[in-house]
């Protein structure tokens, strides 16, 4: 797998990154939840040991005990999409290990157990799954998994039941956006049985035209008819973000140039950028990217902005507290300095 | 006099110009509205032929013709300050005598039989009078002017009755505009017999906080008042805009430059650009260059940008007849190669 931030992506993708995730819990130990701070850590090491037994894996991967960091530390790998907020909110119980090329990432005591995460560049999900089903497998070898013959995987939310499996892409969708289209475009992807998210997954905002495409249901199909689910679907709405922007370029191609340029040449000069306008004028300047009007920026930078803009990774950057104003005017220094 | 477009300003300055205009009519001749196309052309055959007596305005002047040009060029005068939209409605009937420097037009025909303006840059209007003065003498030499013991010089419109003389200055108050400061500002200057226009004169919108201010009385007060109010006010005006920027300096620097460098780079990169947003965001970058906070752009520069990308002036210099929105590309395309 590539890491999707730094990869040398092809410059007309439109899928950023494809994840993986599969939920499981050990057998005789109860759920996350249940777990006094001890005992979570003991589950931790547990979990850890059984992951390391396989050599290749202690190479590869470290732990990162979220006690044992700052807040802005564990919240710049959140803003990596490499754990999950919830696992920071129970920082005092909970771990996860991390492969160094950071496309792997295994959440222990988030909601569930273990949450075993792959993340690839692009539209990817076959590679990601066969990723996370290897070390899936692997794991299991070790560790007592609860299982159920009828309802497959337990899990603590019922949503999660049976696979365990959310499969995701992260999909930039500017064109639909500025069409108006992207509002019933995500009603009808929601009766197919899909979950429409924000760039930080549950409950956020699609800052920056940025939209996680997902799995609703886990129980009662294979891993198989959720994968080809989804690229189906993922597949339909390339096609039409891509139509929309052939219109966008035929009938309003000044107004999309002057779009684009402008959005580069405020963030190419700003003093003060708030998370949201900057992550709406990067979506147009990675629009240009994709559509070839831009071709002096690869998306490699614009995906490293992506995460470097977040506010705990521009403290952890910068190493100091900022807060309010101070965020926003270095988030504009940092993108002068990168863009120039 | 130096032309206000071209001269090197001193970067602090922020009046523009100073303009002084006289309203003079010939005794025995009707005023223009009652004059026939042919008695017009006489008239200003006449005035031409007083003014080209003395050899030095034969080689320093030209005379232009207003049927003899095209809309966009008779337009283009009008964009420089060189003549009035009354002018230019007049057009079979009109001309004007231009100095080759630009600083002094001989309006014909326009609601007076005589318009003498001299325009020069920066806060010098004494030395716009003392040239219009030498001018008027000298004609008066030749022409005899209509003039009454009591009413002074005589006008068509009662307003410019006495000295026929209107004394105005163009200010730049982007500050006094952003704090709304000026709504007030230029209700007081009402009160003590001033007049505010916008850009273009009477009727215009103030775009790119650039005011007109001059005297609005012309009779039963000498030259010398006239001059000496008038800077008077402008010199209270002065103050109160440095005021305003100073306290945008000290208590929202950042702000202020997130402003300006925002404007630079919208400017710098935007590929559709109305007359309206191209004037405010030149607004701050002169802003930006008068606070000495950019420093590699000059205000001559600036002053030519804001009179090429006036519709007419953009027509005449591409040598094209536009419409709509292609003007606003080519603006946009001229204020990208000039600021690059």
């Amino acid at each position: 797998m590539e890491n999707w931030i730094n990869a040398e992506e092809r410059t007309e993708d439109i899928v950023i990154s494809s994840r993986i995730r599969l939920a499981r819990n050990l057998k005789h130990t109860p759920f996350p939840n249940k777990l006094e701070e001890k005992e979570a850590r003991e589950n931790i090491d547990t979990v850890e040991a059984a992951f390391n037994i396989n050599e290749k894996n202690r190479a590869k991967f470290k732990t990162v005990r979220l006690w044992e960091n700052s807040p802005s530390v564990a919240r710049s790998y959140f803003e990596k999409h490499l754990i999950s907020a919830n696992l920071i909110k129970g920082y005092t119980k909970t771990a996860f290990l991390l492969s160094k090329d950071e496309t792997v990432s295994v959440m222990i005591n988030e909601e569930d157990h273990i949450r075993l995460q792959c993340i690839t560049k692009g539209l990817n999900l076959r590679e990601a799954f066969h990723e996370a089903d290897r070390l899936d497998s692997e794991l299991e070898q070790y560790l007592e998994y609860a299982f159920d013959e009828k309802f497959g995987y337990l899990t603590v939310c019922p949503t999660n039941l049976g696979t365990g499996l959310r499969a995701s892409v992260m999909i930039h969708l500017p064109a639909l956006t500025m069409n108006n289209e992207i509002t019933s475009l995500l009603k009808g992807l929601t009766q197919v049985g899909m979950t429409i998210r924000g760039l930080y997954g549950e409950g956020s905002s699609a800052d920056g035209n940025m939209y996680q495409i997902s799995n609703q249901i886990t129980l009662g199909v294979s891993e198989e008819e959720i994968l080809s689910n989804l690229e189906a679907v993922v597949s339909q709405v390339i096609d039409q973000e891509i139509r929309a922007r052939e219109v966008l370029k035929t009938k309003y191609y000044y107004e999309l140039l002057d779009k684009i340029y402008r959005a580069l040449g405020v963030l190419k000069n700003a003093v003060i950028l708030s998370l949201k306008e900057c992550l709406e004028l990067l979506s147009y300047v990675r629009m240009g990217v994709e559509m070839s009007i831009i071709n002096d920026i690869n998306k490699k930078l614009l995906n490293n902005l992506l995460v470097e803009i977040q506010p705990a990774s521009l403290q952890v950057k910068v190493d100091k507290k900022l807060s309010g104003k101070d965020i926003d005017i270095e988030r504009a220094k940092l993108v002068r300095e990168v863009l120039r």
